[in-house]
């Protein structure tokens, strides 16, 4: 009889985590990404504000998994899932694929939420893949260099405007990591513009700033950006986005346009659009955020050989960070384990929450560990060390802790470059009219022209 | 009297030093240039295997010169040069700049030469700049992985067949580097093949390797490629690429094909578009590369106030490196201030000739100072030294030789990160019939479709 076949679909914290449960399992794993690295996502806005290069936070996937002989590592788009036939359908470019399961773990993840106004993104790109925070870099150094050589006063404060909409862990470090940059990086290196005046807004729905982190946490955090000059307008929602700027809406009513040229977006996440062919097949239901409403046992209603894990996964209390997604992980190589075995399943997945922390600036960030709060500069040690311990790799992990002692030391950034795709950015390809860009960032294929 | 306006274009090795060589001088300077950075290019083909970052080999120039208040840099491509009126128009996208000059440095590089076969650019990209070198990463890495997928006996050995074009130093560096890639760091990775089977070819129309090292050096490069793996092919034309291989006509007449998908293009550089303009005002001389044929002042016939230095430049027994435009930069700072100063210029530009090296696998170099020649291990570590001490930046030195010695102690590699743009590629985008890439590639204009 053939071993097992276990496919996994994404390299995130949920697949990569779920092939390596199965190291010493008598199974044959295979698993198919869209991209060829495992992306540490908590670490993406240093890539695009130049502290990190993307290698950094980025290893090989079949580098990770080169000693576990079980796991085969296959560069793909999963176009379809087949739940009757067992068959995962996927291709590359032109090449088309079907790889058949005896279990499936589906780990696809979240892409951006723009809450149903779908065309902000042209404007304000999100945050969730490497090729997302290339593009920030690049929009981002690319306004200080506009505004050096733009005359009118205008477009000059326009370009020099950064906005970021979303409050959370991101959201917040994006804004903390801009204003550092135009404080310290930039500060002497123009002649035409003082970079240090560059405004930087941070907009959130929410009436306070990291809503998880509870309110004085929140507010202590919003006192450290606002120390630092980002500008805090919180209870407001974003009602349009265009290429010069955004408007914004508050809680009484009243409306306010920020002339904006670099928008950035982590406000929402919505659920792989592999989840819409899983609940099509099977009759299960998607929640708000396009996720996949799973067992208690993170199954699909009907398919206990199927597992949608992570952030496409919506389960109870378990929030869409990188520890959700691992025991999650960890949970369903326990369960097929232990169907192989014969013995008893493990009861329901209950998620251990290990705390969250977000970092604001140098030598600043809070945490909450259950009742324990941490702020200052203890936080920040703390940050330090567990993201050090949670980055795969240990090339990775030396190289990244010289980067940061060295950007904390000199103030510099050793990762500026922009390359001229990015340069030109996705704009101007939409303007082409093809649409390009918006494929490529999504890892799909460009249809050539007849 | 206002300040002597110099203006420089490019931030290359002749730009950038000629821009610091002018640090004291009671001058403004203005750089111009198409990239944020300064490129140290013969790392280039380490960014293009995955050894380093792209941020180590080029820091941003205006950080470089932040300390030097009498520079501006700007970011824009230079489109013309009104020699008479002495301005300098040059745009970026749609905003377009006129800058007077009283002096004009012009340091614009070279491409790639096809030749004359300027199609052969879609199937085997150069290796002028970072955009080129992180599309052929993506290039030689999508091979493998194509490869892991694909049945067909054929095209495999098509995926996993590499050919690099020009046997100078770039070129043996490069094949070096893809057959360690491959025998090495990829070694365990792949379940269905077997990456150290992948063919290398290295071909160059002249009869030995890295002519300008002379034959005994030329008979060493080549042995220890052989040893390596890389299949040697000299006194050999390419007539012919396209998307699945070469055509090689040899010495003799006879012709071959080498079906392979990943070509690299080392073979030949034609000095930049603005040397037309240049010539075509002032009447001077292109030479075959389309450099421009200088004074042994380094100026321009006809123009003493106009500077053309680097590989733009023609200047008698300067070879196209490094060292040959860092010394024409110097020479033309210390000319303009000699003119300020109204003392004598300095006589004709003579090079002073420091050696050439060039690096074939890990501790295997070679290197020609004068009469002296150096193989092996020596010259390896000669070559690690001096490339340290001429990365621009103190960042940068430290996080490459921290990258270098993790490389060669794990024979892995941390940058190998694609992006999705550089997955779906050149050719996908010139297919879409916009010929949007290529014009990326030099950093020009897309031009909306109406």
């Amino acid at each position: 009889m053939s071993r097992q076949r276990v496919v996994i679909i994404g390299s995130g914290f949920g697949g990569l985590f779920a092939a390596k449960a199965l190291k010493h399992a008598d199974v044959d794993v295979t698993l198919i990404a869209k991209t060829t690295t495992h992306l540490f996502q908590p670490l993406l806005y240093q890539v695009a504000t130049g502290v990190l290069s993307e290698g950094e936070i980025a290893p090989a996937t079949r580098e990770i998994l080169r000693r576990q002989p079980n796991a085969q590592v296959l560069l793909g788009l999963v176009d379809d899932i087949d739940l009757t036939n067992r068959v995962v359908k996927w291709r590359f470019h032109n090449n088309y694929h079907e790889t058949p399961y005896d279990s499936l773990i589906v780990a696809a993840g979240a892409g951006q939420s723009y809450f149903g106004n779908d065309h902000f993104a042209t404007f304000a790109p999100g945050m969730k893949s490497i090729d997302d925070a290339l593009e920030l870099r690049a929009r981002i150094l690319k306004s200080f260099e506009i505004a050096e050589f733009t005359t009118d006063p205008v477009e000059r404060a326009r370009l020099l405007t950064f906005v970021v909409v979303g409050a959370g862990p991101t959201g917040v470090e994006m804004a903390g990591q801009i204003r550092e940059l135009a404080t310290s990086t930039l500060a002497h290196e123009f002649r035409s513009i003082d970079p240090t005046a560059a405004r930087v807004v941070l907009i959130d729905g929410a009436p306070q700033v990291l809503p998880p982190f509870g309110e004085s946490l929140g507010r202590k955090t919003e006192k450290v950006l606002e120390r630092l000059g980002v500008e805090v307008l919180l209870d407001s929602i974003v009602t349009e986005v265009d290429e010069e700027g955004i408007t914004v809406r508050a809680k009484d009513g009243t409306t306010q346009r920020i002339e904006a040229v670099c928008k950035v977006w982590a406000a929402g996440v919505k659920g792989s659009e592999l989840g819409e062919v899983l609940a099509e097949q099977s009759g299960a239901t998607l929640d708000r955020s396009n996720r996949v409403v799973v067992e208690p046992d993170l199954t699909l209603p009907g398919h206990p050989e199927v597992f949608v894990i992570g952030d496409m996964a919506a389960v109870d209390d378990v929030p869409g960070v990188a520890q959700g997604a691992i025991q999650e992980a960890r949970y369903a190589a326990k369960t097929i384990k232990a169907r192989l075995a014969h013995t008893d399943p493990p009861g329901p997945f209950a998620y251990r929450d290990k705390g969250s922390m977000a970092t604001i600036s140098k030598f600043s960030a809070v945490a909450k560990i259950g009742k324990i709060q941490l702020t200052g500069v203890v936080a920040w040690f703390a940050w330090l060390f567990l993201h050090l311990l949670y980055i795969a790799g240990f090339k990775q992990r030396i190289t990244t802790l010289l980067s940061w002692a060295l950007t904390f030391v000199t103030n510099g950034r050793s990762q500026r470059v922009v390359t001229n795709q990015q340069l030109v950015g996705r704009l101007a390809l939409e303007r082409l009219g093809s649409g390009v860009s918006g494929k490529l960032m999504q890892g799909e294929d460009v249809e050539p022209k007849q």
